[in-house]
């Protein structure tokens, strides 16, 4: 039995946000209501270490109560290399409204395909995106002109003209404040735990980078002396790192990509909170979009594409 | 018995640079030669945790062959909290032929001293050095004017005036290197081993950190994309990756402290030669010492203030 949303919808396809370490799948109406959700820690790096990734899907469809040849449609890490089959990344300049053009069909029964990544292939600077195309295609119309910013890990800011990705950039900022914290001599400066909300301490930080955003390197020590000599306390110490790593991320993404008419900030919880703070300080105007919700538009979106309304 | 020098010196005292995790002492004629020489890897760490510092000292004393009752001057982490006494910090600005006057006196049978570290005691630009302050006092002139680099896990940029400290800031630069090479993402593109000499893949790294200096963060991911799309090879990583560190570093002194008329740089092996050639690539006109020669110049001329020429 197909189950149905409270508005009557009837389920036209499953879309999956297949990430390194977790998964999340919904059952859509061709309308785009979310008519059921099935969530699990069955990431990439768990489906290519083991149980590899039909078998997972296939519980997932059955929780989901999706009937047997349901049109399927992922996006993230299930596509890269590592993953299940590789959809290779289409490169930028790209149109996000034709990612779907780019899937990959897996040799399974049914109809399951795998949005590919993005690539910024040129040597002068490289990068890569997997996931964050699809939230792009989210949250933006298919003119959108401005800048986009997707807090975490590994930040993504991307610039975007009349629909298409014309080039972008990802930060370190998340995985170095981890690295930092426990593996530098900063550890003994910065209470590990809940992650930094908004503070004195982490607009000074702010203020600090976004002042002198080439010194990073120095201001990283800076803290560390500040506690030495009785300026600051260690309590204060993971919210001042917070705000040095981010107010560098943020000055050079402005400089990098030019001050933006528009500006969407996809995030969610206290690290979107803490980017929404830091970008309003900046005097920029911004609009949040939850990240998972970002996700399963642009899924819905590209599926809508490839397989129509119903 | 006291050794002599091939000319004849006669021991006058015995100097040591005791740092975190090594110890070099050296017994000196009053005239500045070297008599004989002791190390060890009982630094501070190995001395706080168990044996204590008098002991050890003692043994290479003896090693020395110093005579009972020889006046003993110690620089670096010894003076530290955590140390053998707390030599407290002299604040900026100050001179450097001044440093004798703030050595801490050792209770203890015999004369032993500690040579003070310097803080720059402000609470916008916070930093502190233990060690490195004499070796600045044994490579510069009594009016000496200019910058002196000092690389290391933590490497440090110092503005003399008139054989004044007038500012200095600590880089993360060596510790970022291995923390981020160890636990981070990069583990992937960046082989460990041997520390990386000079290159083309760290004159790129070195190019493109003082092209954009704020970009740090984000080129730290491009080094692992521009492996992942084929342009750059694993074995070249380690080497961009030092550049792109001692890149920023450089771009961000040299903006904080202004490019300098003289530039000492202290430093040895294959680091000093990199940082030579990264100085010597911006256009810059530097002379190196070696470290260890520098600390133990700057012990002698410290020893000779407070125990004069016999």
């Amino acid at each position: 039995m197909i189950p149905d949303s409270p508005g009557g919808g009837r389920a036209a396809f499953v879309v999956v946000d297949w990430g390194t370490s977790s998964f999340r799948g919904w059952l859509m109406s061709a309308a785009g209501e979310v008519l059921a959700e099935s969530r699990g820690s069955e990431g990439m790096l768990h489906c290519a270490a083991g149980p590899g990734f039909a078998p997972v899907l296939s519980d997932h469809l059955t929780r989901l109560g999706a009937l047997q040849g349901v049109p399927v449609l992922i996006c993230g890490m299930a596509g890269a290399r590592q993953g299940w089959v590789e959809a290779p990344y289409i490169k930028t300049p790209t149109r996000l409204d034709a990612l779907h053009e780019g899937a990959i069909r897996v040799e399974a029964s049914g109809d399951i395909r795998i949005l590919p990544g993005i690539a910024q292939a040129e040597a002068g600077r490289p990068d890569v995106m997997r996931g964050e195309e699809t939230q792009l295609l989210g949250v933006t119309e298919s003119d959108f002109t401005g800048l986009v910013c997707i807090p975490g890990t590994h930040s993504k800011w991307i610039k975007i003209e009349g629909g298409r990705v014309v080039e972008f950039s990802t930060y370190m900022t998340g995985e170095l404040f981890s690295v930092i914290a426990q593996h530098s001599i900063l550890a003994h400066a910065v209470e590990t735990g809940a992650a930094p909300g908004d503070s004195p301490a982490f607009r000074d930080g702010l203020g600090a980078a976004t002042a002198a955003p080439t010194g990073l390197t120095a201001s990283l020590f800076r803290l560390r002396a500040a506690q030495l000599l009785g300026f600051e306390q260690r309590a204060h110490g993971s919210a001042r790192l917070s705000g040095l790593l981010i107010g560098t991320e943020l000055a050079d993404a402005v400089w990098r990509h030019g001050s933006p008419r528009s500006l969407r900030l996809i995030g969610a919880g206290t690290l979107g909170r803490l980017y929404e703070a830091a970008l309003t300080a900046q005097g920029l105007d911004v609009t949040t979009v939850d990240a998972e919700q970002a996700s399963r538009l642009g899924l819905a979106k590209a599926a809508a594409r490839i397989w129509g309304a119903t």
